[in-house]
């Protein structure tokens, strides 16, 4: 069980975290202050500043060969494992928009794997070629306003057979990246038979995200962000026709679909949040020895160092546990692997939100603001306990692996 | 030691209930969603509506004699005692302009405090009388940028005499208020004497917010969120001339005003966060009855029991420890509460944060979002860490208090 | 909700402490150490030393009229309030006899309890009024080594109604006090209608301890203690038989006179909880102060301030939580307190536990010794989180208590 | 960074696991049942049952060859690295007279280490062979009464030299194993030169057990329990005379044994907490499934699937944890990996003491009885928060060597 970092991946640790430092990180609050200066006032605009800080970057990575690092034990990709790529995916997590410079960004990323794993060839040619070079964007769409979602079963949203196409109505919200105009493809998962048992009732559905009758609402906000202009967005769809071609792996095989594509998507979660309660323990210490109050080093203060220490073992058992899962992913497969990523789901946005907590409490009322990254890598660590699954989900899944050790009957 | 709501008060904390409910609450969302909308693009002015919502409110408050409870012990006010306001402050504390429209909402009372214990004859005539009609506002000008504000003595924004004036030159921020166009009052600490002995540097001010030489370098955010109109403001003072007569109690005073003034607003910003909590409890309560996943309530799944005892549990004790601190400055004066006040400024924050988090857990993806108050909540609560000290300071008061009880020496 | 310390048992509480220190404390540890040293090798004897020391404290209390305290709102008793009653308790929980030497130890004033509310004359001439002068000890004989006795509806020890007797069959555990030669009352509860509904299956008995039939099996040990002479003794009935006469209240009501019983009965525990954190808060500043290491006294290093501040404050909201929940007992009946009740049986031993926890590491190895009281406490405090209720069972009946409020159906 | 188990050791651990499973654990119970039926009422001598007991378990061990697996990177052992035996000696921390029987106890092992890095050669014939051999057993003789150990500067218990001898004077207490009748060899932590430099104090001596002057006061107990015949004593010295031979690797040299044999000893104890750990958690699920209570699986009941899922990540957490020290102590030595034995030293006590916490909880009052190995699991397990230095003064290295990082001057 290696968990370490490889000869293979060592030197791309090294780029990546330099790319971050020198290129990426500079560029990181001018994007960000460019958000809402569009002219049209729609904050889901880029100006032509934005995509150029974007494209230029890509360039950059894709040039260095810092690309696609995500798509573990494929051929198309860098043929990394998935405990090579944690350590990767922990620096790009330092910096909001590193992930997508190396084409390594949610959601993108589980789009892809399905396409690259359930998908038809067109679909590959069609989406799959693009995202991968990173020329368009996409969302899953998933998660709906009206019932408890981490419920999958009880997703409503209806798909109905008429003739050689489907027609889709419903809501969805929480859509990430559905605000980005570059947002090419949708990837939506939808009740086909809703009388059927519990795990065959749905269907994914690929489509351009420009098909007629779809409609974005409005950006759900987060703490009051609406995180523009990637954006999580609450869309309508009214009768929205797409050819029956459009089914990813089989009617009623949603599940199966979205069960692939759930677990490298949150353990990636999970990589990136560990990587920033890394970079808030660093944010921590520097604070501690460089302020002063009553006479000491803030470090010196009050319980600061149990606060450090209690962040430093914090992280690295978080860190070693999401290794663990990486490495079960790698040798006994996604599926295997699942009560490890629940594991890992529940305790990494726990504990970074802990730590970044700690970290913005020793800044004084600078941590929550705009000075620091703090406040919003909080905000965006707080998302993760609700996505792809609840923590009480996710709890209830390690407990029910634990007991079936020792039960006869159905847990 | 009587905590109870007495007979005196419970009338009006029904009145204020139901006004709060039926007249306040269903403007409070068309206030928010005002916010923004003035023409000139400037978030931090008022549209028509919004001075509308304001002041018909207060005008029906004032009527109803539901007005300026918070001056406890006084002639000008209603008379009450602290514990009272306990109930009423906790009521205003569930819906955000609530407070405003009984004219009990912060900096504003604690200014009034500064005015009416320590303020000269024509500071009164001036300020304090339109403040207690609700006229104008005002903002208490205190925390520096560059040192850890918790330790006061570090404050170095200057005051210098020059004649009969007073110029002063510095920064502070974090000036909760000062972005309302009708803020009209500035008390500001400055210091007047950096070599003497600690408590004896600093000089407190009044002046009109237009003083010329004042400038707002910028809002401060709150995880993202600017809280316009009213504001966190980031000043700088440049040259700017007072008059000697606007310093209040004396030179070298400013400690001991800040002191008087500071007791009360900690503990005001405790019986609202209490009943913030309140107001998550219940929302949490009924999310869990209404909602359905993997065939049960919500309510019934998990420890979700055991998260609403927690929490009813904790309100209760916060509520208790908060209404003995009440008690104690009614009783023994607000220097001998102090060690009280420092308990309750360090629980109830914490609590409110925890119940609402778990609230916002159990309403999924929605509790962070525009959709429910539980975010913003949040947010406010979180800020409660830092305001008025941060919690590590308020701990070290009470383990001091604890430890002076068997120490021969100085602690 | 006065929950002051009311002028009539200022003096007592004050008496309480003074012989609490001078008299009692010297002769608890000379007590405890003629543990086991009966002749006879048998741990459930005392010495004769062992009896005069506690018939000599008796005598002396009872000649200073500190009597019986806990008979609240009764005329045989001192007409105390529950609230009053709270104060005197949290004083005899700081030394481990000193309850008893004020006749108000459980599970006598429980047992007592039962037979002054529901007993029949000749029951209370038989033992109550024994009871009450402190000349027999009594045990409460209901948990059962078989079932989830928190269930109480589960609880299978059997009496069959045979002519004009019972006759009663089964296993009892955790009888506390049974172990002391002086336990002259058992009170039983046992199922007379396995068949009945769930509240209508049990019947409690009175019976001497002698009767014939009740062997002792063993002493339960906890953490390895058997807390002799007391004991928590495992019982075994073999057809023992007793006279119709002898059913508490009447058949099927056994429910009813436990609930009666158990309220007050857990209340109490918490009260004297509360006292032992208080104690352990004292020595945790005493040993903080007069030790040192690293060239600081040890309150100085780390994060102690911060323990200390927590200690206090958890004591203080612990605390004025018991006096809410007594007020309610006091104005509106144990029936309608249940619920506050169970708030404090969470509480008060999970704070108290805590505390303790860490005054034993700030003593350091000494503290989990026989050198230092805080060991014991511990443990004693532990096994209040399982005695009378589970905390699992609490929180459970806090939460329904809570959702009822918002629930059209049944919780 | 290989933490899994290898090829090596993985039919080690199952010869263990058997061995422990089939022939160990049934005779534990009968070990511990035989404390204290000395004729002579001395609890710390063994009955010949007790003795056969564990001559005849350690001889069959031996004769399968599964004895000495600690002493790791030695040619004198099995050859095996740190995080290899992590593996055997969580297995061995489920029973408790287990890891005995394989030669691989607590405080043996940490004195073989002693002589077999710094002991001459005579020292290694005289006491190493008979240890290794398990014919004799040690204890380390470090901890004092009147000064906080944690700061081991400040012991003070005093050596003299006086000719080619050093007198010896002073107390020792928790000396664990001094109890036992086995006991040959002490070695002993004494001040030579109080006024030296911090770390040139002392000096580490090595004597026979029985040396004239050596005096046993008490035996020190754990929660009331005195852990005989094993035991923790509180020793005298007298004017106890030794040659100048007797130092282990030179005067003033102790502090650099001591870390020398600290390391790999704190590190065993939290392999074995793991063990225990996983050993409640087992037993947790096991009532959890076959107890009911209200008409469920008691598993089912309140926050049960939680309190399971905690404990499953926190285990799995410190286990990676440990591993991860094991590896650094393979690979960049036992000082390197000073931080990283500090942060499991820290971590592994607290996670095990709270999944048996919660184990008892779910066992209801039988949970802290006799009947189950949890509470005596649960108080062994607390020492561990002070054995080897506290909780505190290990957070503080730890924050040290974070602080390091980016500090100029000295932390």
């Amino acid at each position: 069980m290696d968990l370490g970092m490889t000869e293979r991946v060592k030197p791309l640790v090294g780029q990546v975290r330099r790319m971050i430092d020198e290129d990426i990180a500079p560029l990181d609050a001018e994007f960000h202050a460019l958000v809402g200066t569009h002219p049209s006032g729609d904050r889901f605009k880029h100006v032509p500043r934005q995509l150029e800080i974007l494209n230029e970057l890509k360039a950059l990575a894709k040039e260095r060969g810092l690309w696609n690092f995500w798509l573990t034990g494929s051929d198309r990709g860098y043929g990394l494992t998935t405990v090579e790529y944690a350590y990767l995916a922990e620096e790009m997590g330092k910096v909001s928009i590193a992930a997508e410079v190396f084409n390594c960004n949610a959601p993108d990323t589980g789009n892809m794997e399905v396409l690259e794993r359930y998908g038809d060839d067109w679909m590959k040619e069609r989406w799959l070629t693009r995202l991968l070079e990173g020329e368009i964007r996409s969302a899953y769409v998933m998660t709906e306003p009206d019932v408890a979602s981490s419920d999958a079963a009880q997703l409503a949203f209806a798909a109905k057979r008429d003739g050689n196409d489907y027609v889709l109505n419903g809501e969805k919200w929480w859509i990430s990246g559905a605000g980005d105009p570059r947002c090419g493809l949708y990837i939506v998962m939808a009740c086909t038979d809703p009388g059927a048992a519990k795990h065959a009732r749905h269907t994914m559905f690929v489509m351009d995200a420009d098909t007629p009758g779809i409609e974005i609402l409005r950006p759900m906000q987060v703490f009051g962000q609406d995180d523009a202009p990637h954006g999580h967005m609450h869309l309508r769809f009214t009768d929205v026709r797409i050819p029956a071609t459009h089914v990813v792996l089989g009617e009623s095989r949603g599940f199966e679909v979205a069960q692939g594509r759930l677990g490298p998507g949150r353990i990636h979660h999970c990589m990136r949040a560990i990587g920033q309660a890394e970079k808030a323990l660093e944010m921590m210490c520097k604070r501690g020895l460089s302020r002063e109050a009553f006479g000491k080093r803030i470090a010196d203060l009050g319980a600061n160092y149990d606060i450090i220490a209690n962040a430093r073992m914090e992280i690295e058992m978080a860190r070693l546990l999401c290794l663990k899962a990486a490495w079960m992913m790698d040798t006994a497969g996604v599926r295997a692997a699942q009560p490890w990523i629940s594991k890992i789901k529940v305790v990494a946005p726990l504990m970074a939100g802990k730590v970044v907590d700690e970290a913005m409490q020793l800044h004084g009322a600078g941590g929550i603001s705009q000075d620091y990254d703090l406040a919003s890598m909080w905000t965006h660590i707080r998302t993760l306990r609700f996505a792809d699954g609840p923590d009480a989900v996710h709890r209830r899944q390690v407990a029910r692996a634990e007991l079936r050790k020792y039960a006869n009957e159905r847990i």
